[in-house]
């Protein structure tokens, strides 16, 4: 391997900057005192935003899959009926939480690699209006497929208006555009090591108003991710349980990272990036696996061709330093997975298509060197050129002290 | 304040030494490669002398109350009957899970302060031999009280052979003598920011054949967890979902730091900070909560006297740099308390007592200055110079290049 770092391309954990890995290294505090309860508000709050929320937000400390069955177990009850719409294995992951728990779940299954349809599930609920509770997943991270979650959001209310939204969002949110409040969405659910640029750790939840109220009256056990505790404890700038503190700080760095950057600037450089990650992979000959209207901005899924094994493949682009992830489930051995969330650059996005191409080149597969790194840049440049951003990057202390009094 | 950082004496977090500070900060890895396989190896396999074990041991991400719960939903079902022995506020949890889970709970309640009392158990489970498990609390962080497991195990095990019995030993694993196998136990929780000198954010859990046993069987609903899946996706190397790989660098780091030092020294340095602990306070004038016999090795808790409020006390405390626990639940305002477990030094337990001492003569209290502080060393000596460790710390790699061939 001719480089000193790994070029780390999974869909989550992602690469730390270098100020967040500092933050990890720093010594415990007491997480009942002030310092701790500064830092959980500033979480909290700086996260509103990408929410796209005004309304109270729990920080647990567990995976993005404890929070989604946090999501099920604080709004629902069993016997509750649920339509899981599932685009992929997160979806089939949270129909399954929601039938463990004792829910009765309808599944809507969409052929992999699509995104869900809001006219089905606009049908799947006029045919049956008796459903608590919708699950979605936003970004799919084992297809590599963005749901429309706006547009699904409102064929859910405007059919059935008091049935609760859930959101899986662990690998979308913070990466790209999202509107809680404005969608009427009920609950969202994210993930550290995803858009956070953190390690993992933490899932955020976000609930609305009808969100939080049921969670008064769900009657599913819950005692470690019951998110009353959660948010009766961060009223007090607590948590119930003690917190991954190494976890916390890196949080809290990403997000000040994220706001120096601008909402609008990150959402970009995850577009521009996902647009060179799927220009660089059709030019070196892969097919993309996710309908193209509905390409995740975070994570590409490509097919690997007959006669292309995934292990001496892996292998071989793992020699080189850039460390990409297999297709999961039943895609195991079918596809490969680039992902670009977190502090992803188009640099990095290049730096894994220039190794894509060395590994064809190695294995004889005729390509025109460069041709794959060149539509990648022209991808991400048309992105780049394009986008006009709306917020600008708050200015640094830095800023502040060189403009003249 | 007249130092450079705070003297974390809260019983977890505890202070991180260097080494797992560095650990912390590490850029992040694929945790489905080989190099989490073998980290996770190391973890699980070095836990295991400490857990006093041959059987499987899981790492979950979730505080240790999360564990807590696992060990319920794991091995129970609705309508068992529980024996829930509880001696503090962390027994009140353990038994207050088991109920939300539709556990019928039996609380055999002991006074705050003092240890539970085998006969008790053997009373209570002779009366009514319909129980399935027995829940038990090592190490109270609430009183600063150690249980006699070893003998209440023998009495649940003898009175009733087929009664699961399950431990929490989050605060008390790693910093004392535990033998699962040995004591019959079938279930023990711990915490990686207790003992193990790591940030909080996972739970280890051990089990009998008996307890892996009861999880096939147990009818609680669980998915997150789920103890199965944890202990299939070790096998294979990982965790069933994405672990706090920040946390599992610092947890691999801390136990390597065990095993140099050698179990019986990492016992014996806890042992005597306890002693000077013990006794530090005691010659300040405070009174000890716990029952002497049965005082925690962990964690000492001392009475609050007449007219001796926590709050101020507290910032008088913190303002030279010392971090010290107040009572929780029912004893708030009434005890403080000091931890002395993970990367304990007696020199820290000393710096403690010199402030508390500092403290009291800014106070007007009268002490003979350098009292307090002469009894911890004298307590700490005593045990230092008792002590003959059965184990010897393994050499180092510096070490063994040292001998001659």
């Amino acid at each position: 391997m001719d480089r000193f770092e790994p070029n780390l391309r999974i869909p989550g954990p992602t690469a730390l900057p270098p100020s967040v890995r500092e933050a990890g290294g720093r010594q415990m505090i007491n997480h009942r005192g002030p310092e701790f309860a500064a830092m959980l508000g500033r979480i909290l709050d700086g996260m509103k935003p990408f929410f796209g929320t005004t309304q109270d937000v729990a920080m647990l400390t567990c995976a993005g899959s404890g929070g989604l069955e946090a999501a099920v177990v604080n709004t629902l009850s069993p016997g509750d009926r649920v339509l899981a719409v599932s685009i992929g294995s997160f979806g089939d992951r949270f129909a399954k939480i929601a039938g463990i728990y004792g829910a009765d779940v309808t599944k809507l299954d969409v052929e992999w690699g699509q995104a869900a349809d809001p006219q089905a599930v606009r049908e799947a609920l006029t045919s049956d209006p008796g459903y608590r509770a919708v699950l979605l997943t936003h970004n799919e991270t084992s297809t590599g497929v963005m749901n429309p979650i706006r547009d699904l959001a409102a064929a859910a209310r405007e059919t059935s208006p008091d049935t609760l939204i859930l959101v899986d969002s662990v690998s979308g949110l913070g990466a790209v555009p999202f509107e809680m409040d404005a969608w009427g969405v009920d609950l969202v659910v994210t993930g550290s090591q995803k858009a956070w640029m953190a390690a993992p750790g933490l899932a955020m939840i976000a609930a609305s108003e009808r969100g939080w109220a049921a969670t008064e009256t769900a009657k599913m056990p819950r005692f470690y991710l019951d998110l009353r505790s959660h948010r009766e404890s961060a009223a007090l700038g607590q948590t119930p349980f003690t917190p991954a503190i190494g976890v916390v700080y890196q949080v809290d760095e990403g997000i000040r990272l994220m706001h120096a950057e601008g909402k609008d600037n990150v959402f970009a450089r995850h577009e521009a990036c996902a647009a060179a990650a799927r220009a660089g992979l059709t030019a070196l000959g892969f097919a993309l696996f996710a309908d193209p209207a509905n390409a995740s901005k975070t994570v590409t899924a490509a097919n690997l061709p007959a006669g292309h094994d995934w292990k001496p493949f892996n292998t071989a682009i793992k020699s080189h330093g850039v460390v990409l992830a297999g297709g999961q489930g039943k895609l195991t051995g079918k596809i490969f997975r680039l992902g670009h969330l977190g502090s992803v650059t188009v640099g990095e996005i290049l730096d894994a298509i220039a190794v894509l191409e060395r590994v064809a080149a190695e294995q004889g597969r005729r390509i025109e060197p460069g041709t794959a790194v060149a539509a990648a840049q022209a991808a991400a440049l048309a992105v780049q050129t394009a986008a006009v951003p709306t917020t600008s990057p708050a200015p640094s202390e830095a800023d502040r002290a060189a403009v003249p009094a």
